[in-house]
């Protein structure tokens, strides 16, 4: 029984079109509906949800979660004693690492994301610093590793999907362990009874369906954390870890759509553009910027209350019959700036290129005569 | 300003791999996880998601909804109105009637669908009948047609999702206008505040976000009734209207995934498999076998106490080391029984072919050292 399960690290990577393993992930995997951008937070259905393994469904009444390991004292928490700890809610943007995958030519067979994975959530728990506190990490500690209850195959490694954080992300203030989501109990799909929360992280450090916290001395080798989620342009190269989110704007796509292209139909006259932008680590966005058929145009920037959300940005445009392409790009605090075109990942990781739409304005009546 | 638009019944059907329009719908939309087939009612958010145009944002505060035509007493109801008539509610289990569109191998570009796009929800809400009565559904109506608030492009033409069905239909006792999905209020992508749920048909009936309810003196000409959902096997057969649902099963996948094709591993030893089963107009499945290698074994069938839901099936498989096809074919009550391979159809409609599942059989620590 060699080689029964796919190890998709060697396999080739894909040119032009989608396989039918990639169109299996992309209806089992769910994004954001572009025109949902308008909202704030994202409605309860329409956050992007990625999971690597089948969703687990964990008994809420006999669940706990051991903290052990390098700890002074262990713990085992049911839910009720969690939702003891002072509470705190923050709206995050939480976005997939592999967003944008499909933007490569050459790719590793994978999710094919476009450019939906993102969305924005309110996220209420205990601070994971507080939880760490009552069982006392110990100095001689390095990382925190999260367990979730989801299991399966990748690369031919079996394991249940788990993360790491270093000791001291993981007594960073803003993470959470998070039990409800937008105000409601945690839904089975986002990781329920318990998730973590790693604010300006990509997606991956927000363990779902936690089993277990444990302190040990050394690096994590887990296969989601060595071997997967990082930055490499060979498959050689041993790589950066994939950590924070890295700069982005995207446009909530003006007037109707064609069903199938998705191209927009827009009426001439002034029509607000609208949409989000965000960076890593809290940094705020200093600047989005709209191109107007490669003319760029400075927009007007309202930010969320929570560092960790994405900021809306509006501009007013007035629409010329024809065809248009319309884009947005932005820029954080720290200077850092959307790439024209995907810088090449060996994995699809950190795609954060400048997101364009096309667009058509006319007169409705008229089109519908000429189509 | 011609072709602006794709007119997606003329572009040419695909072949083989997927293109990057279908991978963009399969990315927007949503199927449930198969592993969730154990639930008797979908998990909210997993229930299954095909929107032709953007997600409209109603303002419930001065929705109403008007209902006019061929009526003797012309309504405009706002939504608290609605909920004052008698509540009812049904559980429902709603199939695309392009789920398995992705299985053929020359299709229509459209959203490719695997064996996806099915839920089950319990819809609350007026019963229909009660609202076309109070406003006196005049004779010479033929049909009673539906318009949503969603807008946009489908091969050429420009239009809001519609449709109608027959006075006699709109005036089943089961059909509901439906203000509530599984207790809790209309989610916004499901159709808030209102939409139609035409138990035992396939999804494209239930129009979402309905502004309109008219009664007409003849057969409706809309696009999505006229032109879209038939049955065709050529491009100029006319065609016959889709309406219920196929008899269809499918199987939860048994033991656990690899993540890139989704192929399972399991443990030997005695295994549940287990799944669904349905078919159209409330007509009940009678019996669902499963297939383990090409030999077909009788389950045991559980059904729902709602005779629209998914009935379950379970068998007990003695699983034996090695490499197994599992399948599941379901018989309804009049007879109809599923196809061993896709019934042709230019659309990709209707395709209830049976499902099979790879499954590799095995101790997992071998496994791991032989991969």
């Amino acid at each position: 029984v060699n080689h029964l399960f796919a190890e998709n690290n060697k396999l080739p990577h894909r040119q032009g079109d989608y396989s039918r393993e990639e169109v299996q992930l992309a209806n089992r995997n769910s994004g954001i509906a572009l025109e949902l951008l308008t909202h704030d937070v994202t409605p309860p259905g329409m956050h992007y949800l990625l999971n690597h393994f089948d969703i687990p469904v964990l008994d809420e009444a006999t669940w706990t979660l051991p903290i052990t390991g390098l700890v002074n004292t262990p713990l085992s928490l049911p839910l009720h004693r969690l939702q003891q700890f002072p509470k705190f809610l923050k709206t995050v943007t939480m976005e997939c690492a592999g967003n944008g995958r499909a933007g490569f030519e050459h790719r590793k067979p994978s999710m094919p994301w476009q450019v939906e994975a993102v969305g924005t959530a309110a996220w209420t728990g205990a601070r994971l610093m507080d939880v760490l506190e009552e069982a006392g990490v110990q100095e001689k500690a390095v990382e925190v590793v999260f367990t979730g209850a989801d299991r399966g195959f990748d690369a031919g490694v079996d394991h249940h999907f788990a993360r790491s954080l270093s000791r001291e992300q993981a007594h960073d203030q803003d993470v959470l362990l998070a039990y409800e989501m937008n105000d409601q109990p945690l839904p089975i799909q986002h990781g329920a009874p318990l998730r973590v929360i790693v604010p300006g992280w990509f997606g991956m450090g927000n363990v779902k369906w936690l089993t277990s916290i444990e302190a040990i001395d050394r690096p994590f080798e887990g296969h989601q954390q060595a071997a997967n989620y990082h930055y490499k342009t060979t498959p050689d190269d041993p790589g950066i870890p994939v950590t924070h989110l890295r700069v982005k704007s995207l446009m909530a796509p003006p007037g109707v759509p064609d069903w199938y292209t998705r191209r927009r139909f827009v009426e001439p006259g002034q029509v607000r553009l609208t949409g989000r932008a965000w960076s890593g680590n809290g940094v705020p966005v200093e600047k989005v910027e709209v191109g107007i058929d490669g003319k760029w145009h400075p927009t007007q920037i309202r930010r969320h209350e929570s560092r960790y959300a994405w900021s809306q940005w509006n501009f007013e445009w007035e629409a010329e019959p024809g065809e248009h392409l319309l884009s947005c790009c932005a820029t954080d605090a720290e200077g850092n700036m959307q790439p024209d075109a995907p810088v090449w990942d060996q994995s699809g990781f950190g795609n954060n290129s400048i997101h364009t739409l096309q667009v058509t304005v006319g007169n409705r009546k008229s089109e519908i005569a000429n189509a």
